[in-house]
């Protein structure tokens, strides 16, 4: 029985897991001097840019942390929505790790926008205040919503008119890219993006996120505090060869397409039922709906999910990559 | 020309400076082993109970960071006002030294009030999420305001059915038990606060604050923690004499009430005219008020303050032990 | 042509890259609520006793880094060697992370003797000094040595005795149970170990190690400390089906044998030349050996191998779960 | 009764304790935008050069560990003596606060020669091993001993060679200045310092030490590091006050000549007894001594001093601006 709850409980997409059965012959220099690291960071200049340096780490903690480590100094704060995964999902990794405060600022559908924020981009009383010094946003953003090349490209103004950096959190990246029908390049590079945490885990990797600079100026060290952030793999080849076969006849749009695909038919059948109401546009994988508790215990038997807000009797249903119509048709029909 | 900027631009009490005089003579043991510290810490336990267990800081930010670096792990959040000091004026000094999430909750007043935070003192997704330890307080708040006995309670009650500590920022703790014309057991021990940080400074000290632990099960390591804090002070000599003069004859609360008093002529005078509103409830020594730029411009010809909100033409008039009702004379004069 | 440079050049062995695939069906809980988890952790159990607690993470950095933090306090150090790995080869982490103080003991062999170190165990001047909590050795060492079941009783007992740890960095931990011919048990839990890094990487695994408790009353917060450690793995599955496949018919054995045994050849293959010198006694799968640098050159040409001390002319060669006796051969044919 | 415990047990000195009376006046603005402040810290450009810049803490340890943090990053490693304070007297600050890891090398007197670091202050595996930044040193040295500027010069050409710093611990900057006859300029500033903690208390001063760059392209954010090490002192003026009081007709001198002339005095009484050996060369205000610890025990009857290594029976004895030859009669009287 599938199950909706994250797009991490799918296992592994068999292209990848071929690319990982061969990349698994003789040896390899250890902590990413191989053949495969090599590659796949010259696949990602392809996708992003000429000018774009990669690092991989395993996990999406692991990419946000490192990376917005390498960018700030302990002084200085992170604006991000009050949703975002390293406010409300990271244990305190952040503040922890990096001695790094964030700045939450309440959001309803997800993303952030300039005339929110515009406010705490300047920091009026120094040596008090923490000095802003990065805007992150998740796109696909924690309620399935995915920003616009334009909402992107005013962020990183906003940000670089202030001397800050936009940092974008893709753990669900590919269904963003699919679902606004762009290349990652159009997406995230010509956006103004300065750092990107690329996500492989939820698109059918068995474990694997990039930390992607795009900003030639920035990550000058991430090495080393890769290394500090204890995410040096020294068997890299097996993360980097799951992104070569990602990035191979574009199976990551692929695979986002289909779990998309698959989130919008789920909310269609959904939909159909008046004592469910669909609470966020349907732009990526997931689907956001409010419903009575017992419409949501029937749902359950057929496939587990999340509460999202259990106050408001509010649900999150995932689809991935290895969603089936099927598995949505069964879910729905003990309704 | 005296200003109302911050009650921390006054000097140093006369008869604090006497006891600094006096406590110079001789030899005294280094690092808190001498006479003066000793009869201090007896002093704080017959002002708060016999339980209590007090260490002495140079500053606040260091009595707040930690205080609470003391009584959380790494792994917990502290719930406080969006205008907490420790949350918008001290750099990010408890992520960076401590580690510690904060979650700011909004706040018109500079209270917290148990409806807005009974939702944030149970972590549910563990291990995804901080988790909640302390609720901190400021008292008398950042706006001048000041919480109650019932309301400091309600907070009490709450942090303690959830498991979590309170702590007071008493930062002006002299003014608010002066507002309230209690006691500090009563305003803060018998209310059951955990853990107060008590400040000198504003009320008349050169330097000094201390941290106070009423509840005896906390606090096991906080000398470490101090001077992993960088506030272990090797002739605390001279902060001790300084509180042992402050609670003589309680000049603590003959400072406070001074300056409360001046506060309240000050906004009386200020509310006497049409352009000026007072925004905040005026229960210490500071006074919130919206005035027209050319109105505030006048004012600060006799006597420098800050702008609160500069978006909302509001300032903030702070009063000290040594403010006069000659000076708020001469401030108000130019209108 | 294979490498002599590191253990972790190596592949995965297959019947671990079998399970992996196996692993591959249908959907899994994440965050390790999966079945194989389960397993895993069972199996652990059976190995080292049943108090037993096991927490996975990706790779060896985190065993170590995060074992130490769920231990200490920032206010504690820990006593390791000069040449551990967590001092010289994990860039600081331990105290970026954790900050916590090493305390590094001169140490000729890899290994530290109660003599060296018990006058570091007590602080005495608190709260002056960090106060130790921690001793921490590796087995095998990192120069290849292994400790006898008496010595680490021995530092067990000291460490006890001064209300200290006993943690072991085991990122070769196979290798040295398969050298002293002992289950984990009795080289581990019987002498007193309180807390085990168990590595995998080293032993024929893609990715994967193990932060074993043995001592019940330790570890409580391991959870959050793995979850803001970043090391949190969302498909935890793949994780443990390789920790069921390295104990599936003693695999780990055969595999630390192995290695065991090729460097014990490479050894005595070497030691045939006059020109170079075995500098410590190899006892688990790396050959310590000075020698002429055009010696060092000729043997480079047939597999890498690593300065271990350029200033001595010594050398480091390591053997794997898949050196051959022909891959020997060919390194020594040139000679 | 004096103690030759630590020359922080003495008090205040009279002209120091003249100036902050003479500070208390009035409003001054907070946080070290006062006059006194100003003038402090222009004086120190007239003793440094007046490329100086200059920022005052209330005490030794946060001068050390900002100055530290202010000029490495995480990654960075502190070579440092074994018996540096920073290494053995301040908790782990450095390693909690700042995230940095020490080097400490051994050392018979408290100093470090290049011979014995130079082979330390490369990394030559990144990013595996942490990069050293800084050479820290003590002067004089914690055991008394005084580097000439021949041996700073030295260490300064050989960190920057290497792309590093040199900090100078300067808790006792004055006797070390006095010892050689030298101005701060000469010994500081013209051999090459990067960086150094100035100490005031220990010579006169009721708290205060400074962080003194004199290296101009360093410390660009050292303010901020400041607040956030909580050291950002409110009334400021009363630490910059006791500064220009120290610097008045070369108080600083004084009182240093003279603690260092009652070592001297004090080492020969001791010297006359055959029981009693002297163990470091007296070059500033300390005697280190081996001695019975009946010799010893009668010593203790009149003034209180340390042991400095127990095992060793080898104790310390300090003498401040305020001991007197009365004092040190009285001590040896009653052997």
């Amino acid at each position: 029985m599938k199950a909706f709850a994250s797009d991490n409980w799918a296992g592994v997409h068999p292209q990848i897991m071929e690319a990982i059965i061969n990349a698994n012959s003789g040896h390899q220099a250890a902590y990413g001097d191989d053949d495969y690291t090599e590659k796949a960071e010259l696949r990602f200049k392809e996708l992003f840019g000429e000018q774009t340096k990669t690092y991989f780490v395993y996990n999406g903690t692991a990419a946000n942390i490192i990376a917005l480590d390498s960018i700030c100094n302990t002084f200085n704060s992170v604006i991000c929505s009050e949703h975002a995964h390293i406010h409300v999902d990271e244990c305190g990794a952040i503040e922890k790790h990096a001695g790094v405060k964030l700045l939450a600022i309440p959001s309803v559908d997800g993303k952030l926008y300039p005339e929110q924020i515009k406010d705490f981009v300047k920091a009026d009383r120094i040596p008090h205040q923490s000095i802003p010094a990065v805007i992150s946003i998740t796109q696909s953003t924690e309620m399935g919503t995915v920003y616009s090349v334009e909402e992107i490209k005013a962020l990183a103004i906003l940000a670089h008119d202030n001397g800050l950096y936009l940092h974008v959190d893709g753990a669900r990246i590919s269904n963003a890219a699919a679902s606004l029908g762009l290349s990652f390049k159009e997406m995230i590079t010509d956006t103004g993006v300065d750092v990107l945490s690329f996500g492989g885990t939820k698109n059918g990797l068995m474990f694997g996120e990039a930390i992607v600079f795009l900003n030639p100026e920035i990550g000058e060290h991430v090495e080393l505090y890769r290394k500090q952030g204890m995410h040096l793999a020294s068997k890299m080849r097996y993360v980097a060869a799951q992104f070569l076969a990602l990035f191979e006849n574009d199976l990551w749009r692929a695979n986002a397409e289909h779990s998309n695909a698959m989130a919008q038919l789920l909310a269609e059948k959904l939909d159909a039922f008046p004592a469910i109401r669909i609470t966020q546009e349907v732009q990526s994988n997931g689907v956001w709906a409010v419903m009575l508790d017992e419409i949501a215990e029937k749902l359950l038997k057929s496939g587990f999910f999340y509460p999202w807000d259990e106050r408001a009797s509010e649900y999150r249903l995932m689809c991935s990559w290895d969603t089936t119509e099927d598995d949505i048709n069964k879910l729905v029909a003990n309704l």
